[in-house]
């Protein structure tokens, strides 16, 4: 049986200055990332966004060649893609927003093509709360809902995902949008509140110290890869998220242990994500590399308790 | 055989201010808190510290009820005991110090008795890097050393402090102690060069985020317990060290797998600390307890990697 797996957010080109380097023009968006990771686990992933005219083939060849169906990818002639331009701190883990042109991305209205409507697995990436709620609206079958946020629609517009969240089933966000949304500094406490929320599922994202998934009454503690260098962190956590999906999507099975091995699988994708510029870094994995560096994880923090 | 823990460090009142409430001249110090962690795994701990003759019997009576050996505790008449003040932000990660009072420490000379030089364990608190490589010069027979520091050693005492490091095997420091000693906010790059410094092993406290051990080209990765509530985090730090000592000597096995093991009966110990004020949290535990907190604690991190 074909559940189907439906990515919805951003498709961007992003400026992006690193303290080593910088690159104008890339590809990003939450979307974009999301799918091309979760591609590595199940195909076809379902795209729905929105570009402008001047969104290269050599882009829709990629997104094609990880077997992305692009059906729902909208493209607006005469329109420009949307653009986002950053500048990242000496430590990686802080950024300035240079800029932010909307374009295409300010009209988007979320069209669910017809034959993806009942796809049984969603993922809602990083947009405005109420376009979220218009996908969600749209959906006819869904059996499991992953949704990303960010502190600006947590600050701005939190009633509409307020909505967002009584309707998903995991939410996926960073421990300052954590405490940021509950008003509440000790990130156990925050998680109990959001699962108030609606989410029967939360992962806090803690960048370089790794994730905490909650469910089940159960708490899950996922060490972050050990790199020594980190070229660009753009899109680590829709790569997070998305090799999350994939592989919740690949074996159908929403259990505490596989949702386990899920956060794994998403913190292996998102370590090869910031070794390189935009998506360079997941571009063109084998399955053998994935695999060992899953492997590598788990070894990081297993005890053999046999004293 | 009689291996042999010895505990060097200071012994010190505390006043500390929380959020949440205030405690004045309660028992702390470096030794103090070491001590009484290890003692759950090891007895007798053998303790060389230096106190005044405000040094209350009840203070003594509860080292002595946790069996540690206090023949190398001074008590110098006439003078007081060290004593410390310190007030913690809302968030419980940072601190002011409000007064710091040496008093007896001020002339402190530790003197290690003719029978505990030839301790096989020796753990060195907290205390100035001259002071420890005056216990260093008096040891006759050790097996394994671990080394605390502190910020304030690294920016004024660094030559002595880099001699003490040449003669440890372990260094045991937090997040921002090890990158202001290696100039290097990676820590991955930072434990290579602290490795380089001396040490075989080393262990990285994040607090809230759990703890990095290095050694023999590896990594463990281990979690924090997930706390609701933290109600003094004064001396979690050396609770954690005599956890890890205690249970290393109690083992004699220096292996990774062990000092995994080692690291996580630490954070175990620490837990319990913060949950109370003072060393209250570690005064009155049983082996049981200790046991399950560390069995959750395996959890929180374990993968069924069957998939």
């Amino acid at each position: 049986m074909k559940l189907g797996l439906l990515v919805v957010g951003s498709v961007a080109f992003d400026s992006v200055e690193t303290p080593f380097d910088k690159i104008d023009n890339a590809l990003g968006g939450s979307a974009t990332y999301i799918s091309l990771a979760a591609s590595y686990f199940t195909a076809p992933v379902k795209l729905v966004a929105v570009v402008g005219d001047d969104f290269g083939k050599e882009n829709i060849k990629l997104l094609e060649t990880h077997n992305i169906d692009l059906e729902g990818l909208e493209l607006i002639e005469g329109e420009k893609t949307f653009r986002w331009g950053g500048k990242y701190h000496y430590d990686l883990n802080t950024r300035d927003t240079l800029f932010t042109d909307l374009n295409v991305f300010e009209n988007f209205d979320p069209v669910i093509p017809e034959k993806m409507r009942s796809s049984r697995f969603l993922i809602l990436g990083n947009i405005m709360p109420s376009l979220q709620l218009k996908v969600l609206n749209q959906m006819t079958d869904t059996k499991f809902i992953v949704c990303d946020t960010m502190n600006l629609w947590i600050e701005n517009n939190k009633d509409d995902l307020l909505e967002v969240l009584k309707r998903i089933d995991l939410l996926v966000i960073n421990d300052s949008e954590a405490r940021l949304l509950t008003d509440e500094p000790n990130l156990i406490k925050a998680a109990r509140i959001i699962n108030e929320m609606g989410p029967s599922y939360l992962i806090i994202k803690k960048g370089e110290h790794g994730a905490l998934l909650f469910g089940d009454d159960k708490i899950f503690s996922a060490p972050a890869f050990p790199l020594e260098d980190i070229f660009d962190p753009t899109g680590a956590g829709d790569v997070f998220a998305g090799g999350l999906i994939g592989y919740i999507h690949k074996t159908s099975d929403m259990n505490f242990d596989n949702l386990k091995r899920a956060v794994i699988y998403g913190s292996t994708m998102a370590s090869f994500c910031v070794e390189k510029f935009s998506t360079k870094g997941i571009e063109d994995l084998s399955n053998l590399e994935i695999k060992s560096r899953y492997l590598q994880f788990l070894e990081l923090s297993k005890v053999d308790d046999n004293e």
